[in-house]
C-alpha cells in the first residue's frame, strides 16, 4: 500500500503544472497530488517569514493526502524554505534549485551559465549560489525577465511581442558566451521555444522540472516506494482559487486537459501548521 | 482644524498612485494620506468576501489617520465593496466606476464607448452596468487587457512591444467605431501615450482619476471641508509591502519623487474590522 501513495507537489499558482507534466512523463505510473496557492499568488513579493509561513501549510494539506515525497514546484519557495521543510517533514522533499544547478553543471562545457527567473528569484541568487557551491569555477549571468510570467498565463508563447520582450530581456545574456541557460521559473518552459529562437540554438536550456522528476525518480527509489502499478497513475489537482481563466491556463501548462479540480477552503489551510 | 484634515486614498498596490497624482493636481493645497496593500495584491483574483473584508480594513487603517474623504483609487474594489464602505464610515467615500462613467457619458456624441481593464474588472461588467443605468442608449465594448499592469509597471511605457500588444488587444475596438474609451484601471494612464496612438486620436480617453478628482472636489466642498492653506499639502504614503522595484515604479505613477513611504504590519491591519 505504501508503494501506491501519491507524489505531492505544490507551488504558488499554477506554474508548478509545467513540473506535474515532467514528473509524470518521468513516471508514468505514479498518481500525483497537486496543490496551487492561486489564492494567496504570488509569492515573490511576500516576505521570507510569510513565505515559509504558506510552504508549511501547503506541505501540510499534501501530506494530509497521504503522499510518500513532496516536490516543492516554486522556485521562490524551493529558494527560501526548503530546509524548514525538510526539518519539519520525514517524507522526501525535492526542490527546484539543486535539480537545475547540477542538470546545469552536468551540461555546460564552458562553465559559462545563464540564469533567469522571476525577479525574487533572480534578487536572492539562489541558483548562483547553488552553482557557486558545486563549482567555484563558474561563471553565473543573471537576468529577471518579469513579463514571462503574465506572457505564459495569456498563452501567447508564439506572439511577435513575445519575441520582442525576449529579445530585449536576453540580448545581455547573448554577448556573454553562455552555452547552458536555466530556466529558473516554473513559467518559462512554456516560452521555451521563443527563447531557444533569441538565445541561438548553441545554448542549451535546462528546465528544473526536467532535473527534479529524475530526482524524485532516484528519491523514492532510494526509500523502496516506486509504484508496481503497470497502469496510468491519477492526478488530482487541488486550489485555492479558481481564477476565471484557470482552465485554459492550467491546460496549456500541463500539456493535457485537467479534471479533478477541487478548490479547498483558505481558512482550513490557515490553520494548518 | 476639520478642514485640515488629509484626503485618504487606497488601493490594492501601486495603481492608485496615478489617482493621488491627479488629486494633487485639482487640489494642490489638500494633503494626502496613501495605503497600497502591497502585501495582498492583486485583489482582482481574489473572491469578493474576501476584498470586502481587505477593503474595510484598508479603509479602517485611513480613518484611523483621521482622513477627511476616502477615495478607493482601485477598480476592483470600487466593483464590489464601494456599498459596504459607504455603510460602514461616515466621511465621503468616492469610487472609480461612477466618476469615470459619467466622465464618459459626458464627453461622448456617438454613444458608443469603450472600456479596458484587467480581466476582473472587466468580466463583473462594473462599468458597463453603470453606464447602462445612466443612459439605456449606450453601447458599450469591453476588452480585458492582462499584460498591460505588468508592462506598466516594468516602465515600457515607449517599447515596441507594448505597441503589438496594444495592438493585438485594442484591434477589435478600432473596428467597432467608437468615440470614448475608459481607462477602466488605476495601471493604465502610464500607458495612455501608447493606447492613444493605436486607437486613434480621435477617441477620447477617460481616465478615471480625473474624473474622480473632480468628484473628491465637489464632495469635500460639500461637506464644507476644503482646506484654506494656500501652500501645497503634504503627501504620505503607507504600504504593507516594499517590493525592491517600489521606489522606481511608485515614481513613475506618480510623476514625481516619492518621500515618507513607510511599511505597516500586516498583522496589525488584519486586526482592523
Amino acid at each position: 500500500m505504501e508503494k501506491a501513495k501519491p507524489i505531492g507537489v505544490f507551488d504558488s499558482g499554477i506554474g508548478g503544472l509545467t513540473v506535474v507534466r515532467q514528473i509524470a512523463s518521468t513516471l508514468p505510473n505514479e498518481s500525483i497530488v497537486y496543490f496551487g496557492d492561486t489564492a494567496r499568488v504570488p509569492y515573490g513579493s511576500k516576505s521570507n517569514d510569510t513565505v515559509i509561513e504558506y510552504a508549511l501549510q501547503d506541505a501540510h494539506f499534501l501530506i494530509e493526502k497521504n503522499v510518500k515525497a513532496i516536490v516543492v514546484a516554486c522556485n521562490t519557495v524551493s529558494a527560501i524554505a526548503l530546509n524548514v521543510l525538510k526539518e519539519k517533514f520525514t517524507v522526501p522533499i525535492i526542490g527546484m534549485i539543486t535539480p537545475g544547478s547540477q542538470l546545469a553543471l552536468k551540461h555546460s562545457r564552458t562553465k559559462r551559465i545563464g540564469v533567469i527567473g522571476t525577479r525574487a528569484t533572480i534578487s536572492n541568487h539562489a541558483y548562483l549560489n547553488e552553482l557557486k557551491k558545486n563549482n567555484s569555477e563558474v561563471e553565473v549571468f543573471e537576468k529577471a525577465c518579469p513579463l514571462f510570467v503574465p506572457l505564459a498565463e495569456e498563452g501567447w508563447i508564439d506572439h511577435e511581442a513575445t519575441k520582442l520582450i525576449a529579445e530585449e530581456y536576453l540580448k545581455e545574456l547573448r554577448d556573454l558566451n553562455i552555452d547552458t541557460l536555466v530556466l529558473g521559473c516554473t513559467h518559462y518552459p512554456i516560452l521555451a521555444k521563443i527563447i531557444q529562437e533569441v538565445i541561438g540554438s548553441e545554448v542549451k536550456l535546462i528546465d528544473s522540472g526536467v532535473a527534479s522528476a529524475e530526482v524524485v525518480r532516484q528519491e523514492i527509489n532510494r526509500i523502496g516506494l516506486e509504484t508496481n502499478s503497470h497502469a496510468l497513475g491519477y492526478q488530482d489537482f487541488y486550489v485555492s482559487d479558481i481564477p476565471t481563466t484557470f482552465k485554459k491556463v492550467a491546460e496549456l501548462f500541463l500539456g493535457q486537459s485537467i479534471l479533478n479540480v477541487k478548490k479547498i477552503d483558505l481558512e482550513e489551510l490557515q490553520k494548518k501548521q
